[in-house]
């Protein structure tokens, strides 16, 4: 070891006001940035920062890259978008360090974390994840198809609030569509149901509907959908802005 | 209205270099800070700033408070630790708003997330939230025991990493034995474990075990407790610190 380092990065949905100071610095100590290419492209320019972007979905090489560095002696940025520890990098990192050499377990390590995407579509609604909730991602390149169903099935039978992540992949372009066919067989038609596509970010696009009226073909790999329990409601707001969105900590006691 | 509004900000769970921008950006520009005394004991005093703080657990009086503050022209800075729109005080501002006349619904309100609890254990612990998780209030203030027994049953059942918050309180300290015992019931008892109290803060501490060996009353109300799924496992260090706990992003392979 020659007090090389790792840090997995979360730089949050987009806007700089929601990167924390703890991200900032590590930015700035890193000999190199490793990442998916729109998170690096996020990370200032500057002499000395070695930058290696790396494609989508080859977190193993990135993160095999990330460990080989640190022990030459690096400091190394793996940055993410979101939190690192969401569906991200930083389990990615551990996956390889498990299946790695005892040298692999030696890497200091530090995990930072960051504004989520569920917590920006959160902030915008309202307060949809004011009580339990649940976090699904539909992606099933790593896991049976079979899996997401009976997670939404415990989640639509727990009436948690369900945050769902990648909805929509190329590879699964249906899988939002299989989802909302088994809620609908489970929760009520009247359910709010939020779409909140790339918060925090010029495109920002936020579509409130029900269930049963949703529309699921409008969900992309950048949208968080956001589907409510019994008791999540809309509060309507007298300045002609789209309604609140939120879930009451009491249960049971509608007004 | 008279340029009046509302900022509902994160603190995030202590350390200055986990508050975002947004945050500070909110105190500065704040006329008046509401919130539980611990909470406003963290912002700077300044000339010109009206500190209002409160007791624990009177949530709606503060967010009644903040309104009307708001709509005599105040900019008010609604402080909350962790991230206000999980378990916080965004719901509760909603609520009050809900239950509340037109004018109510007029206030310019703005949700600013801030890293959450369940966040800052998992950053520590490696990456326990990896994959599908739920976040569940031990808390029965303000809703019936028997929906949390059967949201922790759901959350076994859908084989979810499960982040617990408020797993003992004053009222009913008995919380996360009974949670424990439901548990038990469901899955393994190698299922990994954490007790992750006041993280971030100089009296964090962290204990690794296992659902069977599992001492539930070390858990206080500073206590996130983290209960892994079926695939969530430990990874040794060769540096002799704690393991690694995470939650790798497939499912049915292990090594």
């Amino acid at each position: 070891m020659t007090g090389g380092r790792i840090l997995v990065v979360g730089l949050g949905p987009g806007p700089e006001d929601w990167v924390t100071p703890e991200a900032h610095q590590a930015l700035a100590i890193a000999t190199d940035i490793i990442g998916y290419g729109p998170y690096v492209a996020r990370v200032p320019v500057r002499d000395g920062l070695t930058v290696h972007a790396t494609d989508n979905r080859v977190e193993r090489e990135r993160a095999r890259h990330a460990l080989e560095l640190a022990k030459a002696g690096r400091i190394v940025a793996v940055v993410s978008g979101g939190d690192p520890g969401i569906f991200a990098m930083a389990a990615a990192m551990f996956e390889v360090i498990e299946h790695g050499d005892a040298t692999d377990r030696g890497v200091d390590i530090q995990i930072l974390p960051g504004v989520s995407a569920m917590q920006a579509a959160s902030a915008r609604l309202g307060a949809p994840l004011g009580h339990d909730f649940c976090a699904i991602s539909l992606s099933d390149n790593l896991k049976p198809w079979s899996i997401v169903e009976k997670r939404l099935i415990a989640a639509a039978e727990g009436d948690f609030v369900i945050a769902i992540y990648n909805p929509a992949s190329k590879a699964r372009p249906e899988a939002i569509f299989d989802a909302f066919r088994i809620l609908c067989g489970i929760k009520s038609p009247d359910t709010p149901v939020a779409f909140a596509r790339a918060v925090g970010r010029p495109d920002e696009r936020i579509i409130l509907t029900t269930l049963a009226e949703a529309d699921p073909s409008i969900a992309d790999m950048s949208t968080l959908v956001m589907i409510g329990s019994s008791e999540t409601r809309l509060v309507p707001r007298s300045d002609g802005k789209q309604p609140w969105m939120y879930t009451p900590r009491s249960y049971g006691r509608k007004p």
